[in-house]
């Protein structure tokens, strides 16, 4: 079966590319450049897609940045340190990122008849952005049945988040046991250009903390 | 009331810009350039969104033509005649083209706080392309509540398209009405680079109906 799977070089996306392969899926994986600060993630993306055995990668420029709005594509907002972090929608927070996402990845599915979208949003993500919830992928879905040729003939492209109940310790423990190598993972909001991480923003914390749930060497590279 | 209009430089679109415009709105224009043949519609959006007094206008390149699958982005497909159209969803469809757009205008007004998102899909397209259809827009503004902060905030934006049901002689006719200056406008699949049309196209056909059916003098300039 094909799928296509949004792929953006983190942690999570790698562990849903790294599981649809070992599943027997043919995968097409796809990253979506959409300005983020952080150019490390495409070019781990681009190791990452060869290693685990993608049939293709594709990477699509979005000319996205420009809106702003957020700490990770407007350069005039600064990432926020770890402990800085509550309750509310963050900063780091890209509008309708998931949406335009999936939306390309959609339009990708039908050209090549793939029957399934992956997509590595998770129960620890969704607690801060709206459009990880799994009321939003569910919305998606059905979006995408109405919006494409395949769903108007009956036959609908699916659209699955199989991170989306687990936590970021859960989801280290499931990749590790499908070998996943977590060393050529980007996760930093400000990585250096050859993936080095900052170890103090909120996603350094959160696969840091992932990697001591886990019990599971953490081999990040730090600045 | 703030809003985003997506402004193709065609017909449909220039209408829906200035009936938004009329009514008061403050508009944000939005192209989406996803690698389209006809490149003069560009052109044609920068030139109607100044005339019309859209505060803003953003061309957003969507690196989205490498997927093929469209005679309007693929270079190996030939545009067809209109004698050629049948029943069936034409090759001129751009898979999840609507989509794509639409998600990078939500993006565009969560940043902007507008309220509303415009579009000008109608009732010739929707016998046609998937994604032109009521139901569609619906789904659409169903996930666009769920996707977006503003929506979890209780302030969705909606989602409107008033022209769904209306033929191509009603949006001419409404237009001429508002001071609409067609010339600006191109429709054409494969208009030259100045904008004039091939008159031979589905989209040329489709157009001089229109303009014969409201009675309004056709202002397309053709090869």
């Amino acid at each position: 079966m094909r799928v296509v799977v949004l792929l953006s070089g983190g942690l999570d996306s790698t562990t849903v590319l790294a599981q649809a392969c070992a599943q027997g899926r043919e995968c097409f994986a796809l990253t979506v450049d959409y300005g983020q600060r952080h150019n490390a993630e495409i070019d781990a993306s681009k190791a990452i897609a060869e290693q685990l055995g993608a049939l293709e990668h594709r990477v699509v420029r979005v000319d996205y940045g420009q809106f702003g709005g957020s700490a990770l594509t407007d350069d005039s907002i600064d990432v926020p340190n770890a402990n800085t972090r509550d309750s509310a929608i963050p900063i780091t927070y890209v509008p309708a990122r998931n949406t335009v996402m999936l939306a390309i990845a959609l339009g990708w599915a039908e050209v090549i008849e793939a029957q399934e979208i992956f997509i590595g949003v998770d129960a620890v993500d969704y607690s801060g952005y709206p459009d990880c919830r799994p009321e939003f992928i569910s919305a998606f879905e059905t979006l995408a049945r109405l919006a494409t040729k395949s769903g108007v003939e009956g036959k609908g492209i699916g659209v699955r988040a199989p991170l989306v109940e687990m936590s970021k310790a859960e989801i280290i423990r499931l990749g590790a046991q499908i070998g996943v190598d977590y060393k050529l993972t980007v996760s930093c909001y400000q990585a250096s250009s050859d993936g080095r991480a900052c170890g103090g923003c909120d996603a350094c914390e959160l696969r840091r903390e992932g990697f001591a749930t886990a019990g599971i060497d953490d081999p990040t590279r730090y600045f």
